[in-house]
Order: structure tokens, then sequence, then C-alpha cells
């Protein structure tokens, strides 16, 4: 079966890999974050740039991972990950794909900069978040994703679950994430996991012109003490 | 009108401020989300102690303010607050109370560590969340709370216009926060103050034991390159 120009066509094992992601990891980054505002019908709220990604998520100097904005990479390796794992190296997980192989029409443009075959083919982006009745710190998922070809093959499982394992690991309370409502199979998936799908809170949000009214607000948030 | 035991009457002018915690306010941020969790009947749930506050929201070294857990204290002050604000102050406004004395059966037991006859009346905790749409930090409010005689004194929307103006000058993207679907009154406030409430959003959360099982899980998120 022919593939498009610039696709490859994976088969056999391959291996997934979860590690930290560096800056040299911020072009895929920011296409990952378009094609999941393209698939949540969200673009006209997409903002995200290079520079931005590149300052607020891998600042200088470097924070440990889990303790502020954590993005993690899911790459897809051809070949078997070395033995030892490397200190970014978060989760891995072989796919047998000698059933049915994959092809993967954005592989070229996906290049992993970790070179090796390697492409990436998805994101996690968590940072801590703080229940004061547990008064813990637990780990919130903003996103989660994987591109079209990769998905039903359980990498969005094993994310979620490293993610989990982290947190339980660094004895954090819980991991919380959002679903959208309509979302059933997303729903089933999560609960599957052992989640609980909070049915009664709803998120505030403050933004743009809204939340800028209230820069410098002197008439109730001022310092004078008149 | 006589008023309990270790209760203060509070008349004419007071002043509030909204002042950084530090370490010597464990004792009343305790009380104050036992007292938050009475209100949302969830003290099943409260698991808060002293020595987890401490070193969870004042950890050595500290952080700077708005870059990690970040607790703020609202205080009541007899008398006016100094002419120049001290480095923990974020906000501070008057309250003309000479329509209407006000007792605080709790005054003594919230003392403030500040001294000078203040009382602690209500904190709020907030952390940085991030939008990778935006690819900017906001603030998330974990909790906002005011003692019951201590409402319906505008204090609440100050402290939540102070934090909304903090990230407004820290050039983040946007505040939220939760409601319950129930909470009219809540919900009403938050609307008159430019925040949309988001109807299609659910919160997901893996707690406890559905946590703890992924603990150290090599079988979906284990390092074996097998």
């Amino acid at each position: 079966m022919a593939t498009p120009a610039n696709s490859s066509t994976f088969s056999g094992d391959v291996w997934a890999e979860l590690r930290l992601a560096d800056a040299s990891d911020v072009p895929h980054i920011h296409a990952l974050i378009h094609q999941m505002a393209e698939f949540e019908l969200l673009t006209d709220l997409f903002a995200a740039t290079h520079e931005l990604l590149t300052s607020t998520l891998f600042p200088s100097p470097s924070r440990p991972p889990f303790t502020s904005f954590t993005a993690l990479i899911l790459d897809i390796s051809p070949s078997p990950l070395p033995a030892s794992a490397s200190a970014s190296s978060i989760a891995s997980h072989r796919l047998d794909l000698s059933a049915s192989p994959l092809a993967d029409p954005e592989a070229a443009a996906f290049a992993s900069p970790r070179g090796g075959g390697r492409v990436t083919a998805g994101f996690v982006i968590c940072f801590p978040n703080y229940s004061t009745f547990l008064s813990k710190p637990g780990l919130y998922v903003e996103d989660i994703f994987v591109r079209a070809p990769w998905r039903r093959h359980g990498l969005g499982r094993m994310m979620l679950s490293a993610v989990a394992g982290k947190a339980a690991e660094l004895g954090m309370g819980r991991v919380e994430w959002c679903v959208l409502d309509w979302n059933k199979n997303a729903i089933d998936f999560y609960e599957g996991m052992g989640a609980e799908v909070l049915p009664q809170w709803r998120i505030c949000r403050l933004t743009g012109a809204a939340l800028d009214k209230y820069k410098g607000n002197h008439e109730e948030g001022g310092k004078a003490a008149e």
C-alpha cells in the first residue's frame, strides 16, 4: 500500500518512551498544541508561540521536574531503547505492530530531536496543584495528547499511568485533570483507570479584558490605608 | 447588647489587610480550613495538620510569592494600617462599621500573630497554573474563605480582586477557580466580577487507593525496555 510522501510506516515491534522535554522539543510541542486546538475546535483560543513556550516551560535556571510546569514528550523509536534508561526517561512501553503496520503521514515533520529515527507522537503538560483538605501537593494534568495515527495503542493510558505513578512516588495526594462532559469515551476511559468525575464543580475563569481591568485596581485592591 | 465571652465587638472604621502568610499563621490557617470543610459539609475529607501545612506552604528555602503554593491572610485591624505598606501587604480596604457594630465571637481565638489587636478573618490559597493555548502561566485559586461574622462586607471581592490584580500585573493569562453548580449566589457574584463559568468541563480526580495502585506500576509505566 502506498503511503504519502514524507510518511513512514512502522511495523513489528516499536518502542514508546515518555521522557522529560527540553527546549529542543518546543517546535514539536507548539505543533502538537495546535493539533489539539484543532481537535477541540478551539483554534480561536490558540495563541502559543515558540518564544512563550520556551520562556515559560524551560526557564533558566531550570526547575526540578514536577515542581513547576513540566512538559513530557512521547517519542516512538523503531529500535529498542537503551537497556539503561536515561535520566530524562519517565516510562517506556513496547508496541507490537506485527498484526497491522502503522503509517504516520507526519513522521518526517515530527522527527524527534533525539534522532535515531524516533518520531514525536504526543506530549503531556502537568504542574503541581494543592489540596488544602489534604494539605498536600498533587499533580494537575493540563494536557495529554497523542497524534491521530498513534491513538488506540494504549499510549494515553501509559502516559496518564506514568504521571499517576510519579505523583504517588512523590507522596502527592491526588492527580486531577478536566474532561468535556459530552466526551463519553474519555469519561469511560478515565473511570476505567480509577478516576472519579466530579459532577458538581464548575470552573470559573477570568481572562482577557475582564482580567486586565483588575490591574492596579486601587478601588478594591489598592494599598491606600485611607 | 452582651457579646459572648472572648468576643470582641468592632465598630466605626476598621481596616482589612490582605498579606502574605508565614509559618506563624499555620494554626489559624488550619482552623480556617476546618471551618471551610464544615461549611462545605466535607469534614470527612479534612486531613490537614500543622506539620503538613508548614512543610508544604512554607518550605525552606522560601519561594517568591505566586511562583508556587501561596497563602494569603486577611487580617482586620482596629487601627489604621501604617502609611507605608509592609513588603508582605497585598491589598487593604477600610470597612465602615459605624452603622452596625460587628461582634466576632472568635476574635480571641483568631488573634493575629501580627499583634496590634488584629484578628485573622480569612485566607486565600493560590498557585500558578498553565494554559498551553496561551503558553502563559495563570493563577488558580484553590480556596478563598472569610469567617462568618466578616462576610457580606466586600472582603471576598477585595481578596479575589487583589489576586486578579496580581495575576494581571505579573503578565499572567488568566485566573481560575471552582464553584459548586448549586451555589447560585456564588455564581452570580463571580459573574458580576467578570468571570465566565464554564458549563462543559468536569474535573477528574484520581486519589487514595486508586492513585496508590500506580506507584511503581511497571506493567504500563515501567522503564523496562523489554
